[in-house]
């Protein structure tokens, strides 16, 4: 008997990402929730498939028995639909930027949007299960974090804590996406003539991830220089950053700091000193890559950062924080 | 009347855009050097080239009438090819690092190898042309700059002069390219099923190139921190440079700095303030495109610099360089 | 002293290959028309483009000095351009496929659409200039030919006139294209993450380009199969045909009989029997490249041709056929 | 408890998927078979992979438990390793060609080469399961189909098998691939530059994979036209086959005889009439996607049938038969 687990935006990148992975999880199965029970731009198979489908409304959460719902969704449509499926008495995991900031005002300044369900901001919980599983066991509403943020933090927070990076200096981000960060939708300058053979900057120093980097890691705004560039690839982010030491410490101790702190944390993964990812290593799975090389001698560090954006920076991390939230082995269906 | 124009190496990437930038050159005629005077792996057809083609050999200077030579060749064929080429009265371009740096001994310290030509060193002319036009006008032996270091110097020195940087906090290059700087030839990392849908880096803080711009630039090794990394496309090379203000200068500003270093430049262009160069922009061109965004209150600033890496990262170079050495107008078949 | 040529839709994929090319060419010059002087979206740089720029109105051809316009523009803007600049004196290129079928009935036929101009169709030139040159020598307005068509033809007719093609077995053409042939707007089927790492049919049997086949082929439908495929590149079209033969001929005996078609066609090139052309070999070239591998024991034969659709396909033939209409060499600007 | 089964060739790509697949099948766990254990090329992380490794030694099959063993190796080394490990009791499936052709001779004929294990070839059973899985049931030696000749097979045969094809006008199997298909390893051919943006054709009438098509569908070589041909994406095959109706049916009767051909079988998708398949439907599934447009009136009639070369290619037809073979619910780790 499996778990039926609603999916709103399953046309989407990420959306479709989560059925992909609950189709073959073993204790759930995903319930398609759309406005007309046929919509949908699949192929058009003679023999149907068998993935159960039903209204998005509050209604199916009884009428179908969901557990929870993932939304999959615009920012403004999440803020209409979680109040309705937490009424309904579904767990809600947020895959949008709704309830990822503590307040409205965070949001209006990063979103430039006002905030129309800002009563549910102080029970959302926010989390990266590697830093914030114990509070997300049992959440009701849960902010999966953005990709970006969710390759940095783990890269830097550890890093930050240990006091090994001269904060005063700076650090520096240099963060590349696969064009699928940018979701499914008809834009002229995510057609395949304008991205092929290209490589291309955007949101420099003001990207809407950063705040959620310094809510985890404790940067401030001015010690933290972010940039996001558009890879022609489908999938992957991998993240370039730059930061000079605090004190000389060599690249296989760097990793012996991430090691006390990952342990045997099951999707974290370490490259031995002077190794690097790439984003082979984590497609399509729900890993985080990290390698370090540093120059104790002048004090430079680099440390590579590598996720599947549609994974561990969306899906994945939601379904972890799912089975987190109804208290069903953490890795189940993301091994 | 075309003056003939040697090329060894033309089966290259770097080569064979000489090749193709000389055939429609008004001043140049293309000459195919290599040792079978038959050899090449390009298609078979019916009616044959009409480029014309040599023996790889110095007696070739003299039987064609060879003005010049270009040598996109590995670096130690370099060594052996300049001396005698010179000797024979040719004027030599090489597009190897065999004569970039000051001494043998700077050879060996960055490419673990010995240098067989030391003695030629003291007078090949390293030329970036915005900086060292003036001794390249006529010189017999040039060394083409690396891709990386000209996209990087063109970007760091104006800055590095105009006293902005706070280069105690270091600058940071964080560069990508694309597949063809790897050379033509056939290696299981180059193959396409590991490059497609990937990035990685190599070579972090310790690439080849490192030397190149600390000499152009006066930057120390400690200052500047450098990654090279591999992006799944052809051709272009897009750097991402950070640094901390020492002043608090608006994107306006810098760009006017740019502005008075590079005039009427005519393979520079500054994207206007705040925004930024894509490869597309400068692919199968010799220009090089900068854009800055800086965040005067905090100190951060971003510049971004992009080349097509086989056009001004090479050959294009290479024929501005040509066009100086002999005296023709520099832009000659580059517009 | 070169003639200004007006270009209406530059900024589509055809029309900036047209651009490109004359902004090359020895004896044309491009003058932008739009409706707005300053529109555009190309990069925001300091130093302004100095390619001419214009009104799109048949006003231009007298105060810009116009000889010519070529229309890179949808079908119906086509029919509504070309009578204004003809009537201003203008000749006029269509690279839209309003003047390329003999009647308004064929027109609604196949692209069911009324057409707005049909008086004009019967002055319309169809000109592939390697067989209709003579007739484009002088016009006033010429039809320039379809991408998939161009290719297409250039294989086939040689070979239907030769009479060694066993027509009643039918000829399939199964045809692969570059994204760039699909146009530049914003649509989901051609965004990046649909198209990479992806290979789909389109209009199988019944694509629009095959009344162009057959008008100069001389086939009839019944008895080609034609498809269209999408490649995830950019740039190129191939085409693999196949046809069963009505003499046992060897692959180079059928080279022969292109080369005798053919002779010194400055654009043509044939592959040696039993090698084929790729798209590498044409891409960013006027040429078209053909290949020959036969079993006359079996019978079989397969044709493969090779263009690149935005220059042989688009813009390099539209200034082929406005050389040829202007009485300028017919391959001026293109090699 | 799960079943071990050995993998040789696990670092080429079809290996890589074997152990992908196995690694979450439900009855199977994968055993890395190599001449020293701890070979291979993957990223060097901290916490080491916890595969099973063995020797790739006959007296693997008893100290590991074996019960089967995956040949994803050159086909020289399939006839070396094959018998030696049959002889240790252990089901060997073959994933090169060495076992599908019938006699040596045939081998010798398509492979030019000699076959050095032909006494296994009488009892080798070749296996498309949805044509041969009773044959399959409980074989010890099962030689695994190539990849083109799944794709083909699966669309031909039941349309020959129901008499509709022209078989005198030929049948055209236009075959495009992914660059997995030609393995892992170091050619300048398959490098990344070579193959972006570009699309060519390869062994033209005459590819090694022709035989196994006439064997399993009927035809003769001289009714089939085959090319094979590079599409610049990692995995997957659409082969575009086309046909004379020998009597006039229209798309939804053709596919209602593949309906009853195909019936309820797991990895056959029907597009409905009119409607094809592309490689994104099919990518990391063990499907076989098939779509047919038909003009009745003409005559003519295409196929489209969409494979993932390294799942139903390689290795998911592997793991279909070695289910068969061992007795496990054929779907088993393949949904």
């Amino acid at each position: 008997m499996k778990y039926p687990v609603g999916i709103v935006g399953f046309s989407g990148y990420g959306g479709a990402e989560a059925v992909r992975l609950l189709s073959r999880h073993p204790h759930f199965e995903p319930v398609l929730l759309s406005h007309r029970a046929d919509s949908g731009d699949g192929p058009k198979l003679v023999r149907k498939s068998t993935i159960r489908r039903a209204l998005s409304s509050p209604d199916s959460v009884a009428s179908e028995g969901l557990k929870a719902v993932l939304l999959a969704t615009p920012h403004d449509v999440s803020m209409e639909l979680a109040p309705q499926f937490l009424n309904a008495g579904a767990t809600v995991i947020d895959l949008a930027a709704a309830f990822r900031l503590p307040t409205a005002a965070d949001y209006k300044t990063w979103y430039k949007d006002d905030h129309t369900a800002a009563h549910l901001l102080p029970g959302a919980v926010y989390s990266i299960p590697e830093f914030h599983r114990e509070r997300a066991r049992g959440a009701k509403l849960i902010a999966n974090p953005g990709c970006y943020p969710t390759a940095a933090n783990l890269a830097i927070r550890p890093l930050i804590e240990a006091g090994i990076i001269d904060r005063k200096a700076g650090i520096v981000c240099d963060a590349k996406s696969g064009v699928s960060g940018a979701g499914r939708k008809a834009t002229l300058k995510n057609s395949f003539c304008e991205v092929t053979e290209n490589f291309s900057a955007y949101s420099i120093l003001k990207h809407r991830h950063v705040p959620e980097v310094l809510m985890v890691s404790g940067l401030q705004e001015s010690e933290f220089s972010f940039t996001a560039q558009l890879i022609p690839i489908e999938r992957g982010i991998l993240e370039t950053i730059y930061f000079r030491l605090a004190k000389p410490l060599t690249s296989a101790e760097i990793v012996e700091i991430y090691q006390k702190q990952y342990g045997n944390e099951p999707f974290i993964r370490l490259h031995e000193a002077g190794t690097m990812p790439d984003l082979h290593g984590v497609a399509h799975t729900n890993f985080c890559d990290l390698g370090v090389v540093s120059d104790p001698a002048s004090g430079r560090c680099v440390v590579v950062s590598a996720i599947d954006n549609l994974v561990k920076g969306a899906a994945g991390q939601a379904i972890q924080n799912l089975n987190l939230a109804l208290g069903i082995e953490e890795t189940a269906g993301l091994l």
